[in-house]
């Protein structure tokens, strides 16, 4: 069965790296003495060791060991020996391009559809949808695919954030630019605010966190979903 | 000699479209009495034809006849023959698209290159750079390829946007999103602030407005740059 955890941000203002969610971790990963953290998506260009090093100082909290994927010698063995899968945030079209690379799309997609407890922040949970077509990430990479992993029958706009009515910037807003997405896409995007996660057991998806999420489908009104609202209708 | 206007944004805060570069558009086309007009960024998912009424009615002002390239038979052509040429803003993975599916990117380049006076203003500023890498736009659609007309030496990232010290927001900034561009790329990347806009005459670029850019180089620490700098020395 499913058992996913899909964040919209890895921290929370004022937070540090993890620290809203470890109580959530805490029982999502029980069975997990080890932990295989995918650090793919480098945020800021940082290294695949400095990033693992900081995963592991969280899970440290929870008594959890992590290792990266990149300290393995093969890649897809170390996904399907894997107790459970972390993937990190960062640049998407990086992280695209470097499962693709590794060819571990289609099985890092197939061991969390059996089962293995996966946990996604930010370009993690991005790719958890159908497609990275909804990231907010700058295209610093030419991925050979937007295709992602199809965890969930909808895609995600993590980090979402609302319009700023005050705001003299005449750059598209969020909502301007999903509105371009369903010019050609029919695909609902989720708007998930920092703070929020989808908790995924089997084909049930309910969001969690104190924020509502603005959901977009094309040629609609964008709708608030409440917190615990369960979501396995929307596709 | 080439004679292209590059400009952040199409319209400032407060202001209508295009209304702050008239003047400087008036000398720019002097010798144009019609304008060819790329729509295909269609901003906020509007068509083509929408879009080419926008841009018509700002260059009734002083006097230009558009027309867009959606009306043409063959677009290569419509190049080919058109005394200036306008590629308005949107989204850049739809522009570049539309680019490549109609066999017109080599082309507008040489054209443009050739002497065409052109002027793009945001998804039309950011295809005159090396690569779209630097847009800030969502990946709406899979283009074949990120690299663009490479009119000026550099990549640039329109509607240039200064973290906000009060935000609580933990999105990348763009200055982040641009030093993940650079854990890959050398291509220096100016941002051009709203209001900004590049002269380019021959081998000569002049950074115009009021405001300063920023200009970010692989490893190194960004720069503000004073309008009136020449530029060409950025490669």
């Amino acid at each position: 069965m499913k058992s996913i955890i899909i964040a919209s941000t890895s921290t929370i203002h004022g937070g540090s790296y993890l620290d809203y969610l470890l109580p959530e971790l805490q029982v999502h990963f029980k069975n997990c003495n080890t932990l295989l953290f995918i650090p793919f998506a480098r945020p800021g260009g940082i290294s695949h060791e400095q990033y693992t090093n900081t995963v592991s100082q969280a899970f440290e909290k929870i008594n959890i060991k992590v290792k990266g994927i990149h300290e393995f010698e093969d890649a897809i063995t170390a996904i399907n020996n894997a107790e459970g899968i972390f993937t990190g945030g960062g640049n998407t079209f990086l992280l695209v391009t470097q499962l693709y690379k590794n060819n571990i799309m289609t099985v890092l997609a197939e061991a969390v559809k059996n089962g293995t407890p996966y946990l996604g922040t930010s370009a993690g949970s991005n790719i958890c949808g159908l497609s990275m077509q909804t990231t907010n990430d700058m295209p610093i990479i030419y991925p050979p695919s937007f295709q992602t992993l199809g965890l969930i029958p909808f895609n995600l706009n993590p980090h979402y954030l609302d319009p700023d009515s005050q705001s003299k910037h005449m750059g598209e807003t969020r909502e301007t630019r999903i509105k371009e997405f369903h010019a050609f896409n029919t695909l609902p995007v989720l708007g998930l605010r920092e703070g929020s996660w989808l908790d995924v057991k089997g084909n049930q998806i309910v969001l969690k966190g104190n924020l509502s999420a603005r959901l977009f489908r094309q040629n609609q009104e964008p709708e608030e979903l409440a917190p615990q609202t369960e979501l396995s209708y929307v596709q």
